[in-house]
């Protein structure tokens, strides 16, 4: 890949012109890329290729990835709702793989530890590389080098755009859904792994060229609701069971007891309040973190004391936010994805529990989308710099550990925070530049760390606002002093000269690279 | 028109191979058609272009159509869930006659005799032509050929398909909606216009150009339900009023009380029942009009009598369909348009009642649809012929009065049955031949008369089971003998050799043709 001729985009980072042999666009600034052209047209069907009775069941996985013609260097999309408790991605592959189909590549709207086991048919070119978050065990093993081809990052609403866009054609998706009638139409809401909503496999239902449904709990048509609808849909697979319930659940949905994070998100809170952020009608999400979950439980406190209630949170919806919607506390949850299962229940009984999906919450090539609407939003880094750039997907080690989710989308609130510990590891977590960039610094507002708050200075208003708050604001550069008086000032990380990954931005540019790290 | 070159289509109709100067295609039989090519791909959009606010207001209709482009030649389109009480389509035309453009096609999922003022823009060239229903007055007047172009007739699955498929390309839709919020997400169950659903508007919204929403009841964002997703909408703009209650409610949504027709319904229920259609978990689809309204209390009655249930029923809904739902005697009504405010306030209020929309329910060019999975369809129809042809849309005199709505695509269920009087006016409904074809007869099962049941040939499957049913079976040569008898054999209708309209298959291929009627 060293081969391949780089340019220096709009936020200064060398980026490659083509990806796994195919042209790409270098970031061009935010608005700056103006897509031309036309959304991806998908293959028209007929009705007359399709039962007329609508029973589309056909009697296991293997039958229907044969009969949507599964062959050679396919592209095959799978969602992530099922987290770490996904029991058919993996079995995909096994099937491929017995098969003999080679060069696939793995579209996942995210991959987990369960996903670990892909690693041997990326060994063994079952696959050729995966576009979409590759954490933990594969990003350690696409930071080394070893996967064969250049895995692409997007965030949630890049995927929708690319799919969207034609950058992507997925061959066949296959959505694994916790209920489904015999014609396709499947939801999260109930069943035995009931993951709330099905939104992240959208873009795959309406332009692959071929659909199959898996479910492990097959009801009588129609199924109610249809999040996924059957009219997009090929073939449906009846199995034993498509999720681990138990690992469904994020392990990250409780609050967090660290004394430290406790203040990061007690902090936070306090200067959303000092802004004038939290007022009557105003909007936020939170992640799922255990910082960002104490800050919902601060704002719950707040409007709670003031009498006050926000109009909507979008989430990862979690026990908290259900009971603020519960307590009255605001209107609607407008809801990307349930951690918990509180998160299901509310979902499936309350009306204004509402699934959304990247293309409502943040397809940038839409005609607008939620996320530039919030008020505020509160996420997580694993690196910010000087420049109130953002990084969230490799660790100062150079590791790919991460994937983006939403995080890139996000940035789009009319005030994005990110609390972050000043350093991890004694590491220090502000850089003169970040390890890969993830986040134009334009967009990031305000860094919350446990020695201070620093305003990017494009902020002037909340600079102005904030003065005489009481809170610690200091400059970004006078927060990295103090870190590295502690920590020491850190190397700059070196890399291999081989590119195992990029980044793109939310309009489908290139907005960084990622190196095999040394050895 | 007349020099248009035509061809015999597989029906034995003769239909042109061009229509307003596009090639068309002559029907080929059913399911014959299989379409190429990939499906419209709408211009790709950016948030760049779109305020990161979400608000798309704009201070008037005129205003938003000038922001959308609005020049001489383009497509606008409406939706009829308003029926009689729109008062949205008729502004649209008189902004663009107030603005001198020219020669527009009206595209619209039906039409209403409140769309008669259009008649003067078809009159003075603001109007070239409807691609859409012609009922009444506006049927007349092309009937008389007086509109410039060719009208268009299409089912409800036919327009989502010519939609879909790039034949129809929207320049403009026009989306009425009850309520919506700024940001363009919309619904018809909440509002003093409140019509129950926008489904008639889907395709409109996701394939168009440019989308207006309309509405007279703006909430703050968000609208939910959002039937219409905003981020489909390009300008948003709030009026007084968008449509009339009193007329938004159907006329025809009262039981008849004419012993004729509650012979007919009468028959064609003990029809069902002696045929083996009415069991546990069967489904149904009868009309708005007062025949097939009394079919559904006759069912009603069957089940409770029998202690079972249906799973379904396809609305149209109304009150008598709510109590069933109500009652426990349906599990679900999967809704395309609401008929009165029962049926409105059923579908805001009981999650059984699911909207759904051409796309879903009607559309031939997706991975099947629900019409083909009912058990029985109740239907009307002006002629039949003896060959079990139907049509829908024109009378014996050649007036094309009506639309073909979801007609044709209700034809594909598992018995579609036709209850129809031996004669109206002293005019038999049995023809040798229909004058217009809109239902080709192999997909027509039975036909209902109040003097005889005439079962196709081609079903002995239930001519078997109807012996010893007592019931009247005869043959439809006997029924065609029995009104000609009385009222004599009906002179065949002649035609001017132009021209006014093409009734296009679900498919988009051109059925038949429908031409000016004798001065």
């Amino acid at each position: 890949m060293s081969k391949v001729k780089l340019v220096v985009n709009a936020a200064g980072r060398s980026v490659p012109t083509e990806v796994n042999g195919k042209p790409v666009i270098a970031y061009k600034g935010i608005g700056k890329h103006k897509p031309e052209g036309r959304k991806f047209g998908p293959r028209i069907s007929s009705c007359a290729d399709f039962p007329d009775d609508g029973n589309k069941l056909v009697p296991s996985l293997k039958e229907a990835l044969i009969r949507s013609g599964l062959k050679d260097g396919m592209t095959i999309s799978t969602h992530h709702h099922f987290r770490n408790g996904d029991l058919i991605a993996v079995q995909i592959f096994d099937i491929a793989s017995e098969l003999g189909v080679k060069n696939l590549v793995w579209f996942p709207s995210a991959s987990f530890e369960c996903h670990a086991p892909l690693i041997k048919y990326l060994e063994d070119g079952t696959i050729h590389h995966i576009e979409g978050s590759m954490n933990g065990q594969l990003g350690r093993f696409t930071s080394h080098g070893k996967m064969k081809g250049v895995g692409v990052l997007r965030s949630h609403g890049g995927r929708y755009q690319a799919v969207q866009d034609g950058e992507v054609a997925i061959d066949i998706a296959v959505i694994a859904a916790p209920t489904a009638d015999f014609f396709g139409n499947a939801n999260g809401v109930d069943g035995p792994a009931a993951c709330g909503l099905l939104g992240f496999a959208l873009a795959d239902s309406q332009y692959a060229d071929k659909v199959i449904v898996v479910t492990d709990n097959l009801v009588p048509f129609p199924c109610v609701p249809w999040q996924i609808q059957g009219n997009y849909v090929d073939h449906v697979v009846q199995v034993d069971q498509v999720g681990v319930p138990s690992k469904i659940v994020s392990g990250t949905t409780e609050i967090t007891k660290s004394p430290d994070r406790l203040l990061l998100a007690e902090m936070t809170a306090r200067f959303c309040e000092h802004a004038g952020i939290i007022k009557d009608g105003f909007s936020f999400q939170a992640g799922a973190g255990g910082t960002a979950l104490s800050i919902g439980i601060y704002f719950a406190e707040l409007l709670k004391a003031k009498g006050m209630k926000a109009r909507f949170a979008r989430g990862g919806s979690n026990k908290y936010l259900v009971n603020m919607l519960n307590e009255g506390l605001v209107d609607f949850i407008l809801d990307g994805q349930t951690f918990d299962l509180d998160g299901v229940k509310s979902m499936r009984e309350n009306p204004n529990h509402v699934s959304t999906s990247p293309f409502t919450s943040y397809n940038y090539h839409g005609k607008g989308n939620f996320a530039s609407m919030l008020d505020v939003v509160i996420l997580g880094a694993t690196e910010v710099d000087v420049n109130f750039n953002a990084n969230v997907v490799t660790h100062s080690d150079g590791l790919l550990l991460h994937g983006i989710g939403g995080w890139q989308n996000c940035l789009f609130a009319k005030c994005t925070i990110l609390p972050v510990p000043l350093f991890r590891d004694r590491i220090p977590v502000i850089r003169d530049e970040v390890t890969t960039l993830c986040g134009p610094g334009e967009l990031i507002d305000v860094i919350v760390t446990e020695r201070g708050i620093a305003i990017n200075p494009l902020r002037t208003d909340l600079i102005e606002r904030m003065k005489n708050s009481g809170l610690p604001i200091k400059t970004i550069h006078e927060l990295k002093a103090e870190a590295e008086k502690i920590c020491g000032v850190p190397a700059k990380q070196k890399f291999e000269n081989e590119i195992v990954a990029v980044v793109k931005w939310i309009d489908g540019t290139v907005l960084d690279t990622i190196y095999k790290v040394m050895p």
